[in-house]
């Protein structure tokens, strides 16, 4: 995936009309947003669409996908269909089930995203320690994409390793959570921000600040 | 939460039109539903609400929410707001995750259901060994429902033997995975059963048959 500008907008707001206020103050600067469930049962999964017909965005659903193959096979179906561009699958779940959600996106020729870490506190007792088997299992897979936190620089570094200088690794948790952008992309093809953005009074320049400071 | 006949029937159905016909066929046999999220993408939350004020079915949204807490939040703030009764969510993303669907379950005065365990052969490398874990890291929180799957008998056995008497389990996996419905609920409060029930030619048949065998 191309992405602009290397910055991905985590469209975090539960209104569409909101959310689509900030897309256009925005404007041409980014062309690559990451909506998740909460605006997706908000306002229905038509929000893709809208997205993509009005703003021209692709569209990764940070879905975190974590069923069966079966049920993840038919979560990403409907994602892909209704226009998505990528969707971001859990690894801790297992090969088969992040396979049900790689075969569809390559049905689509679309991509798939595997998370192979986060960095909230909660993380720490499972989901921590299987993070660099979770990122192996996704090179045993022939996975291209990943999402790995900026949180914590280090981590970032070694899932690069892991994963190896050809693999396009998403980033979030700069910003409000406290990664930095210019720190994160010598290790991640793009920073994913979402508060410092779309909270902001000026969306439009914070998205300019942001760019700025990466390069 | 009170389940009649011990018997939950998973809508893993992606039709609406589909699903409801299964609903008229069984009529109240039964009186809770479980469903997911391809049901939920493909045809909106509002399901929710058609399912209850149609049939006066109990929904169970089994969305095994895995996010930082912030979104799990919202996740569980949307899927009450809508009717729910109940949601299913991961343990392995930790307890601050957890707490998030917790405290929103405990606003709605709505039931929070963990998810401890899962059987599909992709779980055997990362969440089968963190199982235990998960049921105790429920126990500690307070949690009164869990989900366990009725595939492996001696597991659920053990769950039932962490989680203690009183906790409310309920049990998928029954009929075409290979559980059974009487063995099942020797350890599980209720069964949940898909395709045994919805894929039959007679799906009030069905039911009746998988009721009876319970006895």
């Amino acid at each position: 995936m191309k992405i602009k500008n290397n910055l991905i907008l985590a469209m975090d707001i539960m209104e569409l009309q909101k959310a689509e206020k900030v897309c256009e103050t925005i404007g041409n600067q980014i062309d690559t947003i990451k909506i998740g469930y909460p605006l997706t049962l908000a306002e229905g999964i038509k929000t893709i669409k809208i997205f993509k017909e009005n703003y021209n965005y692709q569209i990764i659903c940070d879905y975190k996908v974590a069923d069966i193959p079966a049920t993840n096979s038919k979560i990403a179906e409907q994602t892909f269909k209704n226009g998505a561009d990528g969707i971001i699958t859990h690894g801790f779940v297992g090969e088969d089930s992040v396979k049900a959600c790689q075969d569809k996106a390559d049905e689509y020729n679309k991509d798939l995203f595997l998370l192979t870490e986060m960095s909230h506190p909660g993380a720490k007792r499972f989901l921590q320690k299987d993070a660099d088997e979770i990122a192996k299992m996704g090179v045993e897979m022939g996975i291209k994409n990943y999402v790995a936190p900026a949180t914590r620089i280090n981590r970032l570094k070694e899932i690069r390793e892991i994963v190896g200088k050809d693999s396009f690794i998403i980033s979030p948790g700069v910003g409000k959570q406290g990664g930095e952008a210019k720190k994160t992309l010598e290790y991640a093809n793009a920073i994913i921000v979402g508060r410092s953005i779309y909270e902001s009074e000026n969306p439009k320049k914070a998205t300019e600040d942001i760019i700025k400071s990466t390069k």
